[in-house]
């Protein structure tokens, strides 16, 4: 049993008080100081009455942001051969990745791939049965989109070209194999009323397809991912066989220059709704794999460190988006999509004490020699990003701190979560009783009939 | 001075206790109980301290929403030679005038007419001086979009071709007029990186601009209103007269029927943002001075009562928008665009007490023989609704319940607002900061010049 | 051996002078005569020298146009347990349906069909496998583009609502159904370079879609056909149930009543290129096979008969197209796609004798009381048409003059198609050569790479 | 009198007979001869049957197409306090430019701008009255489509900015800018169902704008130039202020590099319909009059000489188009909207002898060392052309013959055209007659009128 003074100390660990920072959420932004205690935000407000000895912060000129949640990640994965080099250890600032998720209780969403043809990919048919059952359970069906079929011809037809570098990976998956896959996954989904989230939204032609089908009534949700956002895909094309092949995910980064601005339009005017990384990192030996087929190079950006960093530059710095609208997809959409809003996601009395202090002002230069992730390159490597996490709280805890990583490995939860998640279910729910056809009333046919 | 029993009554009407409600902001809802005194929300959660004797209300199975922002309405107007039969008194349960206000301090919006040629309507360059000035001083730039130059030879076309019934209103100027001025609009807005707000937008061709718009990141505003989701122009073709006359306004309701679901659509998806009614009736017999000719007949139609019943029944009811997003749209988009958010707009510790109580399983029959206007006719004429508000509670008091009208005339009030709205010009800043072009560093030319 | 005066009479017979009319070409019209000899044009223009004796035909007021090419029609088709009333020789003035063509040789273009699950549905590497070959050799691939897998599910979901009658059919496979497979078949034809021909556009969704990939540069055309330039499937509602089952075909005809105008405008546009029938009829007492469940009604209606009719009066009449491009969608358009361009669909010297006189100013009203169809109804039954056809002339004979049929059973002919017709191929094999991608140059990777 | 053997060698010179070339038209290609006699195509066959001592031309192997019509240019042009340095005499194998004939009889079609404010920039209803004009006299509107107020204030914010280099003229006149004014004029143009031609579609946007208003039944016609379908604006932020300068035109040449090739697909797929070239070539020593202003540059580039190749080279080498399309847009097409075809545009019996033996296979490098304009640069340097012209036939006579010109000034004429041209005007008329509202039937309101 510790000591009366360990438990106070450690009592006082966990009660923080964030003074004079700017709280933003989704709809607004106002001054205001935050009180924590046990995990949890315990007070928003002025002058608030605190306990003797709590932990202070001081976040006068900085913003107090919601933690962001990262909607598609993926740690330790086993892929094409290899795995990633980052693991849970490392990852776990982040929330954990969608098919380790899968195998627990409490996922509302799970996910489909149109891709990877004699592997993961399903037929339209397995993709209406397994859309129907989401539905039937409440979740959100999530798709890879991409025509596995294509990319499997036009991979053969790339190497049988002699194109065998980071360059065919693109060439045999074109912007419309992704366009028209989110097209057939967005068209079966709504023949069953289920509530659809394409993961990494790669293209501005996949990314219209989703924007259009919004605009027609679709639930549908986009996410584009820090890569598209961040950079393009001309990098596959470089002259050095490595740098090319680091850029190597799919769907891929996409040669056309003006791919990411458009993406992040589209995202600031919630045409897409959220943002992931599909982290999901190699080191180059482990890309080497592929040095003389673009088809074996293990596929995967990475990008989960960097998320926050290059949305505010691209989004917010950019005058894109505002601080909210950051908030928005960086965290709370994500929170509502899965249903853990406003526990997470947001900042006000009762909610999970997951808080970044952010310095809106602060510039940082990203590279692979300062980042904390394992992987020995950055894709974002020299991009100058103003605003700079300096505070780090999870569950209450401080877990960054200007540049110190303060968690321990294993400190990451599984956060189950209810099906039916009203941000989605209510539209779905209503159209299900309000929007069924019926039939025309009339007086059987009586006339004749041919005998066959 | 009020005796002790009095003062006693008076402080136990203005506080007030709404229980087991389902509390409806725009980013969720939950079940709380909300404690109003002295004109604002004084706490909102479960398991409230009370004190005693004050007036509880029993919200149990309804919905609690912030007050309707009326973003467009006219009382009083004096227009073509009549004038509005709604008046102040009548109307005060609601948000006033445009006009009105831009003769008070506290005004940041102001609005602009590209049609009315010859009365109010302004060429390129006075539209280019105006938005400019009100990008200067804050403001948000409001027009009212369609070319007056067409109108009025539209206009002069239909007459000589012997159009002069209430037909020839929409005739002379089709969507299309009202899609180039909104284009034109936004060009110019862009042009000097003002916000812009299009007010009614009556077609699916200028929704679609606004649209199109915001995609490509301009900082603009859509307004459809009551009339337009809930009704369409098909009505100034029919064979009675007083019918037809009765549904005319500018810009025209459109005659293609599926216009009203595709603004719903994209009201829904945040491509259009807010809804007003531009409430503006006149009585059948003031329609009739034009019964020889349309240009005659005063433009407007009634709305201002019925918009957040026919909005719940057209958008809520039939699954096109979720109850959050209902209250985004009738009020908490306005309150952050006129820049009262979240003094208004939403239901919040310290926001002012303008609360509905809703009951989303109730129907009512709208009609002109038990509506509260003073006008003769309503152009949603026997529309079934779901969705009625059972307790209207405006700044802390009832004025209305369960059918009675608790309010006296003079009781509305004038809210004064700062200019430099955060939900608009965050970006609009931002973008004046980063976004300037700068020119190209060359060496002078010093080549020959040719002598002239 | 015919004597001397019957073999002048012979002679005369294929001797045929067409005086006074105007021509018309899909690039201009011009008054001119005709004079046809041996089922040729012998010669085109003014004060001709002709022999004596020649029948002469008066065209004054009238226009002498190409014999219009029906692109798609079937005759006697035997299709889900019963077949077509229309057989081949009430059809031979027209062109032969395309399944038929494929089992002679000569044919150069081959019909995939997406829909009719477990029957003719081929999978996508199919269609992928069938446009390598189309492309190999030189031929133009049709698609019927409906997703049949979302048709079977769709229509084991109506009958599951207890919708059983012909308005359940359009209800199973709603237009993005048929949008969806039109995107997915363009997509899968572009990647190896096919030319794609959609049979029968029946929505605006999916005209959108080609009109969209010709813009992009894809090589598509896309085919709408009479009933939908004409007529629209709000019939399926009918209260009359054998009314509402004459108007059931595959892909439906749609209730947006908004469709054929939108049709028509793209086809005069030349974002559609060529008009069919599909013509397919069954007697009531055919369709009535289906009197319990739609998915028993045989799809087909009727319109080879009255395809010219129906195009200039919705197409010409309204001034969308002039006579020239109704010429080009009745007539150049198909003989250039299916390579017997200017042999067909133009009037020049040289060319077959495959002429019309077609007076545009008479009128007449579609009836089945007066059509020369076997069926006993017509689905543009009471339609006023302006524009009627006086003389046809097929291969320099006569075979209708003034109501008066007179061909004979067998009279129609195969024509054999080359492959590669210019019109679709020289684009498409420029591509070839000038279009593929080429390896990025690189020094081989000579780095570590990691073991497995 | 000239003797007998002069006669006939003059008598020689005007006849020509071209062999063994493929003869192009917009319709089809087909390998034939061509016989030219005083100025006209006397025979088009193989086989004929010519007086002896004609000139022959073997075109074996090569293409005979039109003589290409440059819809839009200018010669000696006083332009901004200069003028344009190739003059009349220099530019004579091609048409005059339009301003001038305005000046003559037998002109059809009337130019107005939207921009140039203060000089030639009309008012909407000065647009309205003009485009009636035009529509009453059966001419076709042409539009210089850009915001002339927006580009006054756009310059001088440039200028106040501190940007005064080249780049400053397209910064001040964005893509919108021009797509604005396009939107207009069509929106315009159809109130009164006057045809529309928009000059120099320089932008997407634009572009787009044309191809919407056409798929909607807008009679409009878009003409893209040499200039924007091969070259780019980047080359305005040139570091070199004298390259920079020579890209300088109005509308300018756009900064995003995908342009040139988005304008050819739209040209290739009929959504844009003839090339010009706005030919108006400034040496640098006149552009430098605007060093210090950009303002002040001449507004104007080269392209005249250029035109076919560069459209050949980007459009039919490339496989966007095929040569039949290549002769629709660069002559065929322009001959029917100013209605002198099929006199002009054509290669058949009877057509003008306006003739280019065309090699497809050769190429050229364009180069101002070798073009036989004045100027002293040429934007298209460098660029690798396959198609060359080999010998050019103006009204029968050669006027150019592999590289060397033999014309002599004074040699081009005007060409009086015809109003109403049937290209253009059939569907107008049509639209006239069928398409005007009528009015609703309906019996004369008798209630009560306000009394005012």
């Amino acid at each position: 049993m510790p000591s009366a003074s360990k438990r106070e100390r450690m009592l006082n660990q966990s009660r923080i008080l964030i003074k004079g920072g700017k709280i933003v959420n989704e709809d607004c932004s106002i001054i205001s100081d935050v009180y924590i205690e046990d995990g949890r935000i315990k007070e928003v407000g002025l002058n608030l009455q605190i306990p003797a000895g709590v932990t202070v912060i001081d976040a006068t000129d900085k913003l107090v942001i919601p933690g962001g949640i990262d909607t598609h990640t993926h740690m330790e994965l086993a892929f094409m051969g290899t795995k990633a080099v980052d693991d849970f250890h490392i990852g776990t600032k982040v929330k954990k990745e969608m098919e380790t998720l899968a195998k627990e209780k409490g996922v509302n969403s799970f996910k489909m791939f149109m891709a990877y043809k004699d592997v993961f990919m399903l037929q339209d048919h397995e993709l209406y049965a397994a859309f129907s059952q989401c539905k039937e359970i409440g979740a959100i069906a999530q798709v890879h989109a991409e025509n596995g079929d294509l990319i499997a011809e036009g991979a053969k037809k790339m190497l049988s070209l002699g194109i065998t570098g980071p360059e065919g990976h693109e060439l045999c998956r074109p912007e419309e194999v992704e366009a028209e896959a989110t097209q057939r996954a967005i068209t079966i989904a709504h023949a069953v009323n289920c509530p659809l989230y394409v993961v990494h939204v790669m293209s501005k032609s996949a990314a219209k397809v989703v924007s259009n089908a919004r605009r027609n009534g679709r639930v549908v949700f986009g996410e584009p991912i820090a890569a598209g956002l961040g950079t393009d895909g001309t990098h596959c094309w470089h002259k050095d066989w490595a740098h090319a092949a680091k850029f190597v995910m799919g769907p891929p980064l996409r040669p056309d220059p003006s791919t990411p601005g458009y993406l992040m339009d589209l995202l600031a005017n919630d045409d897409l709704s959220v943002t992931g990384t599909d982290n999901c990192t190699f080191s180059v030996c482990q890309k080497a794999l592929g040095k003389d087929d673009f088809t074996k190079i293990p596929n995967g950006v990475n990008g989960v460190e960097d998320r926050m960093s290059v949305i505010w530059e691209k989004g917010v710095h950019s005058g894109k988006m505002d601080e909210n609208r950051f908030v928005a997809v960086t965290s709370s959409n994500a929170a509502k999509i899965f249903n853990f809003y406003p526990q997470k996601g947001k900042i006000a009395k009762g909610c999970d004490a997951d808080v970044v202090i952010w310095d809106p002002e602060a510039t940082r230069k990203i590279s692979a020699a300062t980042h904390h992730q394992a992987v020995d390159y950055n894709i974002f490597e020299g991009m100058e990003c103003h605003g700079v996490p300096v505070v780090t709280i999870s569950r209450g805890k401080v877990v960054y701190e200007r540049g110190q990583l303060k968690t321990q490995p294993g400190q990451g939860r599984f956060v189950p979560r209810q099906p039916y998640a009203e941000f989605i279910y209510k539209r779905v729910n209503q159209r299900e009783q309000v929007g069924q056809p019926s039939p025309v009333i009339r007086k059987p046919y009586d006339g004749e009939i041919i005998a066959i």
